[in-house]
């Protein structure tokens, strides 16, 4: 969903909009339809297991702060897409463009000993930014929806345990995700003493940052890549690429923690200021990443995890009854085995609902007509990026349809 | 989670705070702790399979819009709750206290025909409300999370036959969420011509609405209770109450879908305007009212649907090895069944684990103990509201321990 250097749209956002997943409410803030809120709410899902598969406990902050927080943190007159607005009552406000002030004065009501570290929350929020200029599609929003976890430690020595964690953890979601150009560059130089940092980038053409990338498997961003494209590690020459950044994480050390005095007892009486790590994942972004790396001319490519539904009947009646009431019972039947599926039973020809099925992109599709219906089977056809079709079985007799549906899903769900 | 018309915070809200429940970020914004907002997600879980049942979609709006919207509808200067503010860029946004303004948006890119309606969309999503005074606990916050859906109908009367179907599935979410004294009352006077509207109120002496209630069964609020308090259905004198408002229903005909030109083709061709309906249930004042309906001065009463765990385990070791190794053999076996499940095997006294306990409030509590591990058995406990704890087991084999909790979990569910 993003417009390429040139401003015009990509296939993805051309996808997007086709497809009906989004619709622009303002310049940067995005409505998502009944499917892409699907899409959303599946890769929320994947995100939510493997965070809380690393002892991420799911909090919610609120979008809007009081000014305060960030007076005190230093960043109130810092950071440039901070939008600030006054209440009636005379309050100022924030719109937290990222929740570090907030979840320290949180962490603050509830860190007590260092028996309590190390710990991990994270929550799924609506975040804005003030940007100066929104692109087209999902790419750079104003308004959108992030994964932000924050972890809190007794040493930098168990933040990089823990940072080692996520970085595994960002892997699993991002493959279950479908994506698979992704990688992870150095985001800050390490060498010059600073804090480490790391991006995800999903390879790209239509990526607005640039990356370098060594053969011997290290990455790093513009900032960080070293002079002349020479590889730090190995001393190779490095590729140049274009990406698409869908999540990053930080060593803070104890940047938040000193300056809005969030303090822990260590073993011995003293307070302390615990070590922090922040972790990101913008979610609309990981959505349009997909689009961009899978879809083609005629719709997206989704898989098992991620689409809007698993299976798509398209029911090519003809004026025969016997073939809606078919599908009407499948259909009942599917659902009733927890099996996502949608039902095309419109009177409607069939390229059209072909071109629908292709922009819904349901991984399996079921086919009924009067010739099917008369040779006691289902016509099955897939949309896959990662397998081939070939393999999978091209029809499904009509009184065993929910078993072998279900054995397809699993089939698919295995990569 | 209120404080008494007085501005003292009441038992409920106690309870949310000295539980942890949640943290106040800013006056009248919260933050929801890992406690806090599996209960949010569990009241999520409810609505979404209610409002699902009444074939709602689920799609997601943002927090912001531009002001040209409100503009639009004629609302923006009039809305005093409306929090606005100019980005860098020059433009005006508004935070959206509701969405009418946005879902007619995005209805006016998907609506072409009659044939597409009845049909309902709904979100779950982050509002802002410019409250000039703000009270304690989640009563009347400034940001707040609220199940929205609107409906789009060809006529009164199918938007009539719908609005009885939301009004049928508001009072099995409140159920479902464990509320007992849920009324609905009359909004607005149907009898004055205008629209109809109904409050779902749940009475409680901490209320700040006025509510009249009569056996006959009619309800109304304040302002369209008629005089004297007499009841317009039976002429009989209504009780006055004092309740929680915790959702709402109204029936908008065409304000909107005409002052912002939302149409569709009718049969015959010409463009007409849908009527609409608007359904609301505030998330965290449903958390809140259930706080202060049940609890007591131990903590609060969750039902098996809203609890943030299932099962409680309290480990009491006294020195004993094999009872912390049996706790978290049966805390293994009872996540890998999928019971919601939490541990207390912390190194303190047995007193200070109970109370902790009573503030979780899990439905089902085991308790080991060097004497229970003798005896083959684990000691369980029950925090009931709606079923006599009597009537359960009060042990459970050790062999058997996930078998048993289980069905203790199938039984509480069926209340």
């Amino acid at each position: 969903m993003f417009a390429d250097a040139a401003g015009a749209a990509t296939l993805g956002t051309k996808i997007a909009l086709r497809g009906g997943y989004i619709h622009q409410t303002f310049q940067g803030g995005y409505t998502y339809s009944p499917l892409g809120c699907r899409v959303l709410r599946n890769i929320e899902r994947i995100i939510r297991e493997e965070i809380n598969a690393i002892d991420g406990q799911e909090i919610l902050m609120p979008v809007v702060s009081g000014a305060d927080l960030w007076i005190q943190s230093g960043r109130y007159d810092t950071v440039d897409v901070l939008a600030k607005f006054k209440g009636r009552g005379g309050a100022d406000y924030v719109l937290n463009p990222t929740h570090e002030e907030v979840v320290v004065d949180f962490i603050k009501s509830v860190l007590e000993t260092y028996r309590q570290l190390p710990f991990a929350v994270y929550q799924i929020q609506t975040k804005f930014r003030d940007e100066l200029r929104a692109r087209a599609g999902l790419i750079r929003t104003r308004e959108f929806i992030m994964k932000d976890a924050y972890s809190f430690h007794v040493s930098q020595q168990d933040l990089e345990k823990y940072y080692a964690r996520a970085l595994d953890a960002y892997y699993k979601i991002f493959k279950r995700c479908g994506l698979k150009k992704v990688v992870h560059v150095l985001a800050s130089s390490g060498d010059m003493g600073g804090s480490i940092a790391h991006e995800f980038q999903l390879i790209s053409e239509i990526g607005e940052d640039t990356v370098y990338i060594c053969d011997c498997g290290f990455g790093a961003n513009k900032d960080s890549a070293g002079r002349g494209g020479i590889c730090p590690k190995c001393g190779a020459k490095m590729r140049k690429e274009r990406g698409i950044e869908v999540g990053n994480i930080f060593q803070l050390g104890d940047k938040y923690s000193k300056s809005m005095g969030l303090t822990y007892a260590a073993p011995d009486g003293a307070r302390k200021h615990p070590v922090m790590g922040c972790y990101g994942i913008g979610i609309g972004r990981t959505l349009a990443a997909i689009l961009e790396e899978s879809a083609d001319d005629n719709g997206p490519v989704w898989n098992m995890e991620t689409a809007p539904f698993a299976a798509h009947i398209v029911a090519l009646a003809d004026k025969d009854v016997r073939v809606n009431d078919m599908a009407e019972k499948i259909y009942a039947d599917l659902q009733a085995m927890g099996i996502e599926t949608i039902l095309d039973n419109r009177d409607a020809r069939a390229g059209e609902k072909f071109a629908d099925a292709d922009l819904i992109a349901a991984p399996i599709r079921l086919i009924l007509s009067p010739k099917n219906l008369d040779a006691g089977v289902i016509e099955a056809k897939y949309r896959l990026n990662d397998r081939d079709a070939s393999q999978m079985k091209s029809s499904f007799a009509i009184d065993n349809c929910g078993r072998e549906v279900n054995n397809a899903i699993k089939l698919l769900k295995g990569h």
